[in-house]
């Protein structure tokens, strides 16, 4: 996200983030040094920590408990990755090779650990218990999502359930560090609620736009296949719109009938139609309401200067690639 | 151990931290309580929660802050255990059944993920930054242990090398177990120290006193075969030991000479000399010194009556099976 103007304030503070993720190895086996590298160069848009220092910076929290904090949020959020992708047995994210494509499970699973160990360390540095607390319970609320995704929550076709999933996938991180930030910089609590807020809204319309994404992306980009959601039995918001405005399509009445299950040559076309319907626009407009809610939720906050390259933040994130 | 005396003080403290671990499932994914059923039912001493119950009850701490403590470590300790057994294809526990053997995975990595998650929020529910920090480093020990034993630590005849391993394995997780009841009672910087050394101390009892148990035990109470360490290329001080003292056992010798790689039959044999030998009489020794010392390290502090029992269950440790 370098060349977005609303980041330069924070851009020095992003790139020691990275330089303190990478430092977790120092004193540790090798090897982690080696894995770390390798996940740091796959790089992401930092998009968490861009709202942690961007928050932190309007607030006037202390700059310094601001880079700790937003490097225990990025560890936290790999240490997630680490894991999803070995359980997925993902080859690639964000086109470079996944840490389980190279190691052993054992070493992917215990690399996941150790990342999981110093974003604790980081968020007790931070010497804020709330901090802590708010952590625990947004890794708490990961994992049950993924638990739950594992067990039950393919091929349910619901609105509420959609939502509920994407919370527990990526608003409740993106929620966390946004109010953290009000935490570390002892806001008062109207402050830190309008914060929560902006957090779970923009998080809510990146995870729809990520969705909408994976039907309308080119697999080169993506890294993965176009509609991989769909293709492994997960309903994301672009297949239940589609559903509701065309309730004739045989094709989809029968995948669903068959309990998302393969149906050889018909799931592309499917996929295709998805993606060229007017259900995508839907969907774009219901992440735009979302960003519109979240950026709301901070002009209601007494006037602040630095609170425009959040709320830029957040028009960037309806603007990637739609 | 409910059959010891010196746990009667915190028989209930440990039935409480049992009942709160099982809690951590509600409002989640039913199948995570169906986990922590398993693990629960296949027991375990719960000697680091009794560590704790008894250092706070000595020290003065406060009892429902030292159950949270209890719990947060008993859940910290069975989240690496759950982790452990699926990068070992563990099959049995404590001669019961792993999670891995009978979840995929994904699931296991997932619920031991979980498990960390709730460790870390009941840490947090301490109120304690100095212990969250605690929490978090030992956490960092143990899974960097595991890792250079997983990449590196194979086939090392090495005394110095091993009780670096026991340390992050065993005795960094006792230490934390005894010294963060020090930091929950706000004791004075000596006591903590005191509680610090003896739990490293004991804690490095107990490990050599399982890596005999693992030449000396029976395979029905160990749960699995006799000499499972040398077997993985584990090298433990009963084999340090009868090298020491054995330089001319050229079955030994031929074993180290290949990389610790299979001999057939010949491996048998080596284990049931090790077994027999005086060496593990004197790993035994070296064993009760470290006991002796934990318990020193008590005595050193001002007169407390609550000291016995955790003199006590020092003794039980190199008591138990030897």
């Amino acid at each position: 996200m370098t060349k977005y103007s609303f980041l330069s304030p924070v851009q020095d503070g992003i790139q020691r983030v990275e330089d303190r993720m990478r430092s977790q190895a120092e004193g540790y086996h090798p090897d982690i040094r080696a894995a770390l590298d390798l996940l740091l160069k796959s790089g992401g848009k930092r998009i968490r920590p861009a709202i942690t220092l961007l928050a932190s910076r309007m607030l006037g929290g202390d700059e310094e408990t601001s880079i700790t904090l937003a490097t225990a949020i990025e560890l936290l959020h790999t240490a997630t990755l680490v894991h999803d992708d070995l359980i997925d047995s993902s080859l690639l994210r964000r086109g470079s090779p996944t840490l389980n494509s190279q190691w052993s499970p054992g070493a992917t699973v215990l690399t996941g650990d150790f990342i999981f160990a110093r974003a604790a360390k980081m968020a007790a540095e931070t010497n804020s218990v709330e901090v802590m607390k708010l952590f625990a319970q947004t890794l708490t609320t990961i994992v049950n999502g993924e638990l739950t995704q594992l067990f039950t929550n393919r091929c349910v076709i619901d609105r509420e359930d959609y939502f509920k999933r994407i919370y527990a996938k990526t608003a409740s991180l993106f929620e966390t560090s946004a109010a953290s930030a009000a935490l570390i910089s002892h806001s008062d609590e109207r402050t830190r609620t309008a914060l929560q807020h902006y957090g779970y809204d923009i998080g809510v319309a990146f995870q729809i736009v990520d969705d909408i994404l994976d039907f309308t992306g080119e697999q080169s980009t993506l890294g993965k296949p176009v509609g991989s959601d769909l293709r492994q039995g997960i309903i994301t918001l672009p297949t239940i719109q589609y559903l509701q405005d065309h309730p004739d399509d045989h094709r989809a009445q029968q995948f669903f009938d068959q309990g998302c299950t393969s149906m050889n040559g018909w799931l592309d076309p499917l996929i295709q139609a998805i993606a060229e319907s007017d259900s995508i626009t839907k969907c774009y407009q219901v992440a735009c309401e979302y960003i519109q809610k979240g950026i709301e939720s901070l002009r209601k906050l007494p006037e602040m200067p630095e609170r425009y390259p959040l709320e830029e933040l957040a028009e960037f994130i309806v603007g990637r690639q739609v």
